[in-house]
């Protein structure tokens, strides 16, 4: 299997973390690189939607991938499958990265000629939604198993977010899962949320998604490179 | 509905968790009171587990719950339909409980004559692993949609859990789980966890970790009140 490069993130010096997120999403601007965050609990499908993402999208926009883990590469190790550019963060035990780490990892990352770059950030619903780390949208995915009242519990995360992924829809039938009630937790939260049912593993809903992400990269004025 | 008691928790003062931690322990054990600390992601079955377990004991063992979240209170009011005191532990966008907020949880709760209080942590498993809340013994969920790397991945997680329950093992023909792997990968970081696995909707395996854990409470010589 291909060599996936490491990268230990070293904890963050700067106290204000909201000017450096600023600062780096002004800079992805200028060099019109779109960085997506996306967020979402453990096991909810970050790493397969990733792959199918890459599928749709790598003739239209050069990608590149940051997987940011507590440990491991297991993630890394299956995207760089895809062909992509791909660095494996390791957080060193921190459970969100933030905008100087987003940094560096972009560095180790080497994106200069990439339109968009994916930061696949720690599967964790509280700590990734509380620091800002300068991507130009934000994502996250809710996967079926973990049921719909979730916008409750975790407000902050869906809050933060521009879309949500409603990922796993294929077990719908074997989960007391609400989809409307889903909805309107979120809008509750969050009120121009867009929110897409998806299934990665089958590839439905995906195109929406993909869809989405092109149309963003594109307003954006990015993705002009290829 | 019962009206829940919703406590919110301060953050603590103590720079020295382990040691705050060995102390509640102490101090549990002279009351006789077990706490067990429940961990897992979000939406892997915590409460239902929780509701089945309570089912299960309620009868041999004076029971109170402890329900923390960041927000809501929706599965305090789940658990007080099953009759037992319980108590909602906001933690003011805290990503876990530390000793000493498990100890202002204790304190609202009032656990004078119980035998067990069932502290459900955060859902998180990157956060309320590296805090010792002082409890008599750890246990923690992992769904089957949740996949088998996730000891990989959130090792330290799993080396603090006494047990690990496989949680919605009626989903495992939809879904890439391999529990065999799962165990490999488990002992892997923690020789001594106990994996059971269970669906907590449909009762399956129940009785093998009500079982472990009244063994575990009597073995500790607790839970002689009733």
């Amino acid at each position: 299997m291909k060599e996936v490069r490491i990268l230990e993130i070293k904890q963050s010096v700067f106290a204000d973390n909201d000017r450096q997120a600023q600062l780096l999403r002004q800079e992805l601007r200028e060099k019109k690189l779109f960085l997506l965050n996306l967020m979402s609990s453990p096991g909810s499908g970050k790493t397969t939607t990733l792959m199918r993402t890459i599928e749709a999208l790598r003739d239209t926009l050069k990608i590149g991938v940051m997987e940011a883990d507590i440990d491991s590469d297991v993630d890394a190790r299956t995207i760089s499958q895809s062909g992509v550019r791909v660095i494996q963060l390791h957080t060193g035990g921190m459970c969100h990265l933030d905008a100087e780490m987003t940094r560096q990892g972009l560095e180790g990352l080497d994106p200069a000629e990439l339109d968009l770059v994916i930061l696949e950030n720690v599967g964790n619903l509280v700590c990734p939604a509380e620091f800002d780390t300068g991507a130009t949208k934000n994502a996250m995915i809710l996967s079926v198993p973990e049921g719909h009242d979730k916008p409750l519990k975790y407000p902050l995360m869906f809050s933060v977010c521009d879309v949500v992924l409603v990922n796993k829809i294929d077990v719908l039938p074997y989960f007391d899962f609400d989809l409307e009630k889903c909805r309107e937790y979120v809008h509750r939260r969050n009120p121009r949320a867009k929110i897409i049912p998806i299934c990665a593993k089958t590839g439905e809903g995906m195109k929406a998604w993909t869809d989405w992400l092109l149309q963003e990269v594109r307003g954006e004025g990015y993705g002009e490179k290829t």
